[in-house]
């Protein structure tokens, strides 16, 4: 765990992760905004149904939004929406539902995860058909479901083909596509298209979309792309321990990341701090890139020494300590000034470590 | 569900619930001054620092917080620092983890609940003695924590007495006393007492600590009273899908809140509306009080006629409707004249209703 | 726990439970012939063909029955074939699932038990009407069962009419019947009825069937008699534990109870000889019956000393010891000697209790 | 699902699995035997407590053995002996527990399973240790126990030393070690070593141990091998339907196994069969052995024409289609005459696919 030494008076600006951000003002002034007396409680209220709308706009008709307090019970809520007793989700080794969420699917829903290794996080339909023969076969899980994050745990993108090839193979076989979007608007916001060309378009059936990474206080939402999919939706969010009674609170931070799409404003910001922090780095003896840059991540391999050094006085973490591989990520406050200030310091601990 | 449409177009101040109420000005400054640039994640920041130390001021230093998103949450976590794999939680039958939160506690710890049947929502060492006899007897679940409410969802309140009572003989039986407490602050201020006297003095050993309804935005509190039970909260929040990654917008509420006793001075706002309501109406014809009331709560019984009549008008919940018993909840931010008004329409609803 | 002194020594015939008898001759010599070199495992044989055909010739042609290896297993794969995670099971207080399962329905379904309280063990329409009212509401775990038993734990019997009362009732309102027939075979020799006419014909959904109480070496049966619930079936059967891998020896032993009618003969058998019981101690002084006699139990008010008495000398449990109401059970085995004897014991300890 | 066809009408012996087979006429006897009038149910019975003797004179006199109907009722109630809510088992990819049991821990212990690519389905201390990086942090699963099987799925044995190696790391970070057993008695015998080498002297914490497979009828037995993880088993057993009511018959099958070392005849005698299959087939063109034969089970490579001709007369699994691997076991009751039978039919089919 690190210190609880606020940052400010100890480092820069941390690129640990986005979620070291503070909340956008537009979120904020929305929360404010909906202070305004009474409010039914439980979703009942005028914000969330704007939030809803909102959505809707977004990603289609057919969707219906869920507002949670974050990315694993958005996840462990849609997931069960389509996990029998007996079934598998079929996940990259990667999956933010594998390594970081303390089990929550396996205790939460009693789901088993068959894990995929894969290059870069993204699954391919290779990957999934080698599972398929235990359908119909008592002793094994059944899969039922594949889980793909997009932007992956690697901070690669899979293209709208990529997603609805997938999407076509696992509904050929009746099973369901689901999608950890806690990043999603990087995603959309690097390859330049709406949200709903990546999901409802592509043939994903559920989504967990991110909002707190791209500026909300707190809020993600489970998105169900597929109507007849929502029955169970409000009782597994109450028993999911996910229903917020002052739920405008929520809602209202939603509707804000949706309007005008300040999320892709604030994801093409993230998104360009990355590259410019990659181009920074180019060219370094010594240093590569784990993979390309396709969001607001870096995984760049350094010198072990310099990581050392860097670490004293920036914040991130190392992603493969075996291979020196390290992960920056940027948010929507990052300034470039932040950015080129690391890459001066990055360039002096390289040169230092590789004694040039 | 009741409709979306926006309180104050159609309905004057709601008596339905406190959570139907916004956010304390004093709770949302608190937000608002937390929002300074970075800050590290899932409690490792000075906000959540100070709210740990706040709550130790309040309930002695022994006493951990862990921040949670609601009181599902929080009551799920703390009974799972207990519970066993074959344990059984004794409730009142009434209790809100029994009656109000779909079947969590047995969907999300595997625990039975053996339910007692109570007059006024409290249970006494009578009624949990009968259930001991099970002990080591490996066909029956074993009792293993008692979870009472403070305040009860009749609005009742245990007295300090009743509560060290009930710890001492639990703790003789090796059994664990779990408080949900989402509204502890009205039995405080009603009974004039501390928080601590209520809990920690008492020999509570876990405790749901509510702020939501007494005019947070979100922000329940995990207070774990016995630092032995503490090792595996952190890991049945994050698992429990109740860390918040941007902590410190939750712990600067709960801070607040306990900040020269905000929490004191809004409980007993709201208590004294409710005592004002049932003054109000005493003594009118064909109405008694089911429960004495004891916090924010009133639960009267009326004409039906004058339910119906009222509930066009009103925003409430019907408590027993064969008994026709109702349930009114006065808030933080409801206002004499906002009973006042009530109390003459109750009245008039009254008297036509019994027709004199 | 009692001790492990084998019964011939110390105890006359056990009036404990029908779980204390040994295995009946014809299930010892089917399960003799069926060790005829390989068989398929998993219940590719021809046995456990045969047994099938066995379940389907007396419960009807869309009868599917699963063997099991006990009656907890059975219940609660049965059960899982229909509820969701946010279900709840409505069941008399007695329920064995609720009282003798150690939580099992809660921790391997994560299901809720709704326990209402009966005079006799059985369940009314008007019991589970009152639990309705919560159904559509998110904060409420969703009635979804009505599991009742038959015979019930209070030895009495709903009669052909009451079952099928209740299960038109529950399934108006989309909800299904289960029924606990660990004792089925001592209802249907009692009401001299086929077990046909007690399930299918009936209504019943799903029936845990019990073999071991009526003479098993140990065998029990999932009989699915809705066709459209099977399809989970055989993997909540695997998953729950309770798949047998040389299942041909369990499969031989359910035959050879449905074959002939040897589960009615050995029943009418135990019935019979819990009504000379009974009859034996009519008119007794201080002595009544806490329940009409309808199946092989017979549940006594006696003279608290006369319990200590004979307990010291026979095997049986207390029912109600704050109404000193013991449990008398008889098996296939109970001969009337083992009856007359204890009864003239009982005569003797009743009237030295009571002085005369 | 292979068809219900009775093995001898139309294939001779099965080399599909060792459960294929009958029952030893040893273990019928002692069955018969157990048939003497009542007898105390759930294990107060003298038969148990000679089964517990005939445990610890084998496994040491802190071993207590606890009879389950299955191997996944023993995996699953043993592992549930130690594993707490966040906790993860680690195991090979390969594990019966992982690939066999359809999600049953997952579901019924809500563990993770994080699996570990082998080569032989033998962990070693290296795959071990690269996950321990993650105790003592919430974010993940936090590993707990490390479950082996021997004989392994691929059919081949961990040493003694090896079995130590692992014991001794996992117990210095306060891990246990878990033995799944189904063949345990075929690695004793093969090892021409105790079962408590292998177990209680090499530090196994928890071993489920086999009887099926070695010609029970259905038993097998969680053995505990350190008294301060017994308190739970009763009740976890019991939970997990695994608890037989008229449990002496289960019991005196694992005596008659155990007495006398029958376990090690039947097991030796299998073990012998597949070293005479292997033998029979060594030296075949384009035949090769997957695994080492270390056991009762042989895993060839074959040419895909001889599989597919011999599949036709012949019962047997693929193991690897992709690789043309076949697995075939043997069994007690398999005879020289079966193995040579087959062996000629092998080499009659290979001959043939490959055109000599």
């Amino acid at each position: 765990m690190l210190t609880s030494t606020p940052f400010p008076k100890r480092f820069p600006k941390s690129f640990a992760s986005d979620n070291h951000a503070g909340v956008h003002p537009a979120v904020l002034t929305a929360i404010l905004k909906a202070n305004t007396g009474d409010a039914l409680p439980y979703g009942g209220d005028v914000w969330t149904t704007a939030m809803e709308d909102a959505f809707r706009a977004e990603f289609g008709a057919r969707a219906t939004a869920y507002p949670m307090f974050n990315g694993t019970g958005a996840n462990v809520v849609g997931l069960g929406l389509v996990l029998r007793a007996y079934d598998a989700v079929l996940c990259p080794t990667t999956a933010h539902i594998n390594t970081n969420e303390c089990g929550a699917a396996e205790r939460m829903l009693g789901a088993k995860l068959v894990t995929l290794p894969t290059d870069d996080g993204k699954l391919s339909v290779n990957d999934i058909r080698g599972q398929l023969s235990v359908l119909g076969n008592e002793h094994h899980s059944q899969p039922r479901v594949v889980s793909i994050s997009q932007v992956t745990e690697c901070g690669t993108c899979y293209t709208v083909d990529e997603i609805a090839e997938l999407a076509e193979f696992v509904h050929e076989h009746d099973l369901f596509l689901h999608m950890d979007g806690a990043r999603l608007a990087n995603a959309a916001a690097e390859l330049g298209c709406s949200l709903r060309s990546l999901t409802t378009d592509a043939g994903v059936d559920l989504l967990s979309f991110g909002g707190t990474k791209n500026g909300a206080m707190g809020a993600e939402a489970l998105v169900v792309l597929r109507p007849e999919l929502d029955p169970a939706a409000l009782f597994l969010r109450k028993q999911g321990m996910q229903l917020a009674s002052k739920m405008r609170f929520v809602s209202a931070q939603l509707t804000a990341l949706l309007t005008g799409e300040l999320w892709r404003e604030n994801a093409a910001h993230a998104n360009a701090m990355a590259h410019r922090l990659a181009n920074g780095i180019a060219g370094l003896p010594e240093v590569s890139l784990r993979y390309p840059v396709q969001s607001n991540a870096v995984f760049p391999v350094l010198p072990e020494k310099a990581i050392a050094e860097l670490q004293q006085r920036y914040l991130f973490h190392v992603w493969d300590a075996a291979e020196n591989v390290v992960r920056w990520v940027t948010a929507f406050d990052t300034a470039p000034e932040h950015v080129d200030t690391f890459v001066a310091d990055i360039r002096l601990a390289v040169q230092e470590a590789v004694g040039f």
